[in-house]
């Protein structure tokens, strides 16, 4: 169906918000074999000039089906609306859309991708594949290798989801109300915050119903008929299709907290299988796109503020739970707007690339 | 061993601390049968006058031995070494001490009290009562009810806890990070902000070691040598006192908010026998002390910025836990400075009260 694109023809659909603009980043960063890159967005946006890290100028053109000819690879953070209009577009003109937003995850016939868990399953693809939501790519990444060796019986997981998950209104609200603070933050933050813009597939609604700065809000994403957010059904939903574990035991409370990037998760994980910490730690260490920050005599866990801004998901605070065998208690912290979003859609458009030179 | 004191006199020991003032304000709002109050603290802040919020004054003296002389119950809130160095000299003037610090929390010859949960325990005592630590008051009020009627299984529990636990150097911290916003903060958080002073039992060590404000710290306290840390292993131990269910499955991740005040969790319950959400909300609405706010479709759930001041125990987000049978998933906040500290004292001495008038 498609050529060999070992030099792609690249386009960034929603590139003037956060992830979008981070997906341009991280293209330049990994050196992505681009033949050309194209910025599309809404007729709104369309014109403006951005300049990337690397000083290089593009033009924001609109995002009309016909800016889609020739293009191999498109990068596609511009809500699930969007995404859905324009799949079959991109598809008739031979392309690929690795696509961000919630639209098609848990369709069947596409694969939701994880590439360091299931790059295996992009060779099905049929045009489109999906990236995962932004909590449920780290807590997979981490599951698996010990899913693989131990069997997990199940999972309980509690987030702590900092507001970049919630779009350019929560971060504004929160910077707003901190902003005479913003000069001592480290300026990784400031650039970041500063920079924000629209991501696709949130939740403009969240702050004007509740306040975030100095508050918990337990709801991320609307209810469903089960009272269960409709965030807590996807990390669900998603983690199982992924792990390819239909069965997995898996529940979730999802909790916005102020904080402006990186979402953490408190997790709860027992086995089928006799484990011990030594053995779940030389797993981890093996594992790509991982990194264990574990030493409690120098209190060295991961949090938001030393993890922001970094390619890795961060473990710590590894230890057996007591309560009933074979269980562990751990904390997860990852950049959102990298791993859960940007950069794992660039890892997925790698993969492609790679398994398209294998197959050609 | 103590007269009756249906007209107690009354010392509150750290009176110029967070605790100390709460405990000093929830007697007069609560009309405590109060023959004196004695305003007691250390050297340093003795001769010093503190307002009641009903407008009366009073000195605040030196915590000499002496100064317990006639004393018929003192409400302790100084720190674990305060505590252990006076409640010798407590006892022996016929005072009953009761305790906010950790200092006798698991001495097995002292109760350990939430009056709603195990006011029976106070009649054991042998010149001191322990309060629990903050995040433990609100978990077992809630437990209580359910382990009654269909026996508790397992508990997974992970805490978002405010700063107003880690004493006047965290607030401070969060507060000028934050102080331009001050202006629109709710009047009550201003309050409690500008009021704050030390409170026993914490650990102003958090704030230097890492930045809150922005930020999740998952250290409360110091590490145990099984990796958990004191705070955790606290919620678990003064659990199983309290409930008195020494073989009770219970398991905790304790991390640090940027939040002002209330502490905030999420908790996975597991139970022997079988249940409904029906019968769960029917106990918990016949439950002193607790509240349920929970309406998906209105989105109402307790947050810290809707339960801080108030008295009860606040639950939400209750639902099944569709990983596994006979489990739930809810969500717990409540002001960690009333129904975690100062207001359970009071309620703890209430108790006293009538348990000696009946006895007497």
């Amino acid at each position: 169906m498609l050529e060999s694109f070992a030099m792609a023809n690249i386009a960034i659909l929603g590139a003037t918000g956060n992830v979008g603009r981070l997906i341009l980043e991280i293209l330049e960063e990994r050196k992505f074999p681009c033949e050309s890159i194209k910025l599309l967005a809404s007729a709104r946006s369309a014109g403006s000039t951005i300049i990337s890290p690397k000083g290089k100028e593009y033009k924001v053109e609109e995002a009309t089906p016909e800016a889609f000819d020739g293009i191999d690879i498109v990068f596609a953070s511009a809500g699930s609306e969007t995404s859905k209009a324009l799949a079959p577009e991109i598809i008739k003109r031979g392309g690929v859309m690795i696509d961000n937003s919630s639209a098609f995850r848990m369709d069947p016939e596409v694969p939701l991708v994880v590439p360091e868990v299931n790059a295996e399953d992009i060779k099905n693809h049929k045009g489109i594949i999906a990236n995962p939501n932004c909590s449920t790519a780290p807590l997979v990444l981490a599951l698996k290798p010990l899913d693989e060796k131990f069997k997990i019986k199940r999972v309980v997981v509690s987030t702590y989801q900092s507001v970049s998950g919630a779009g350019k209104a929560a971060m504004d609200e929160l910077i707003t109300a901190s902003k005479k603070y913003m000069g001592n933050l480290p300026n990784e933050l400031a650039d970041l915050a500063s920079s924000s813009s629209e991501i696709p597939d949130q939740h403009s609604y969240e702050n004007y119903v509740n306040p975030i700065a100095f508050n918990l809000i337990p709801q991320i994403d609307v209810f469903m008929n089960n009272d269960y957010t409709k965030e807590e059904m996807k990390l669900i939903n998603e983690s199982k299709k992924m792990l390819h574990r239909p069965d997995l035991a898996i529940t979730c409370t999802a909790v916005r907290v102020p904080v402006l990037v990186s979402h953490s998760e408190s997790i709860n994980l027992e086995f089928e299988e006799d484990i011990t910490i030594k053995e779940i730690k030389k797993l981890w260490s093996k594992t790509e796109s991982l990194e264990i920050m574990d030493n409690p005599s120098k209190s060295e866990y991961p949090m938001p503020i030393n993890v922001t801004g970094r390619d890795p998901v961060y473990v710590g605070r590894i230890r057996l739970d007591e309560s009933q065998p074979n269980t562990i208690n751990f904390w997860l912290v990852s950049d959102n707007l990298r791993i859960g979003a940007a950069l794992n859609a660039v890892r997925i458009g790698e993969e492609l690339i790679k398994q398209e030179a294998l197959a050609s």
